[in-house]
């Protein structure tokens, strides 16, 4: 009998030393916003996104980066001393091709430098879904679904987007633990929403971004396959993944 | 309008530190098995439940107490030193009334120590859902139910068992966090099974109880209502809640 590699979801990042990383396929998970608006910059044609863990840092490296973007917020508004927010939807073909985007975000980027021992960093959202089930596939590596969570605590839309992918992957994976399980009854429960918004409305984070005015940030990361480029993080930067 | 108190749930002894436990019905949950059989072993008569937190504790307060069983599995086993096991099956009415069970678990007895300002400490199982549900209803304080799950990772049967008391106390609570929602969702779904039992037939702890052959028990801690008792935790020892 074929051994199937495993999949295993960390819903959040204060349970991630409960996993082996090694020789695994990670996927960094952060869809309100961090990771969608990563997979939209490198897909508009980013040269590289730099993640960076503080505003500070976030404005040094901007200083030192040719032909850099600084971007970051708290509390749903530009952060002093950036240029610009976390919204995908600020990075159009036109405003982000050939640049650097420096991004610093609450939860998203921490666990790029939690995890430290994987096969590959990548990065996934709704909006790279496809191309990146496929390419996991490909790997046949285990695989951990990494959620960034809000301020460590287990959250709505990166549970229900592991879920899609565990949905996807489970002919080829062996689901490894009832976080994955709990993921797919999450996601066969949304199917029978309108829409995966639609099914969000009652998240603490829907709430809390409704109440900054960002909703169309949110329906957007919800939208499949828009941008099929897969961020892998070498050299502390976020570049698209060369397929094979 | 009307400021109803919140439901959550924490998935993991692990996620504890993120959630405020004051003046709050905690809801210890550990459902293969220490919850299911304190629930049958109070039901059916004991005068008390002890937890210890180790073999050694589980002996040395056993050789003090009168009328005292020593309880504890490791591997599945009935551990060296100690004279029953795990299994609510165990704690019939004509073996445990009248007598004190100093129990000893892996990870259910854990959290009743790691809770340190609750309202109220209460232990539950399916043995006890409508009692328990109809007591925090009644007392109208906020509630966190806390899963014990397996070695701090998220494990179904707690989950599922958090969704069911969600499910029923959701008109009169606020659910207040995504995780609670997650559990929601996962007992939703478990309805389009035959049975529950036959709904966590996948998951890790079913597969690790079967293969020591412990599945008789899990059946019996599925059924509903069983023992309609709700221990508390009150200086040191679990007795049954006086209903007011």
């Amino acid at each position: 009998m074929k051994v199937l590699p495993k999949i295993e979801v960390c819903l959040s990042p204060a349970l991630l030393y409960l996993y082996d990383t090694s020789d695994t396929n990670v996927v960094i998970i952060d869809i309100f916003r961090a990771t969608s608006t990563i997979v939209t910059a490198l897909d508009n044609g980013a040269k590289e996104v730099i993640p960076t863990s503080s505003i500070e840092q976030c404005i040094q490296v901007g200083l030192c980066t040719e032909d850099s973007i600084t971007a970051g917020e708290r509390e749903g508004k530009v952060a002093e001393g950036l240029e610009y927010g976390n919204s995908p939807l600020e990075y159009s073909k036109d405003f982000v091709q050939g640049k650097s985007l420096v991004l610093t975000t609450t939860n998203g980027t921490k666990l790029l430098h939690m995890v430290e021992d994987a096969y590959q960093k990548l990065i996934g959202s709704f909006l790279n879904l496809s191309a990146l089930c496929d390419q996991l596939i490909a790997d046949n590596k285990n695989v951990l679904l990494a959620c960034a969570a809000w301020k460590d605590k287990v959250n709505l839309e990166d549970s229900l987007f592991a879920g899609a992918v565990v949905d996807r992957l489970q002919k080829d994976f062996e689901i490894y633990c009832d976080s994955g399980r709990m993921c797919l009854a999450l996601y066969k429960d949304a199917l029978h929403s309108p829409s995966l918004i639609d099914y969000l409305k009652d998240s603490t984070h829907y709430q809390r971004l409704s109440s900054y005015g960002i909703v169309e940030d949110m329906e957007y990361a919800t939208k499949l396959d828009l941008h099929p480029t897969i961020p892998i993080f070498q050299d502390n930067k976020l570049i698209p993944l060369k397929k094979q």
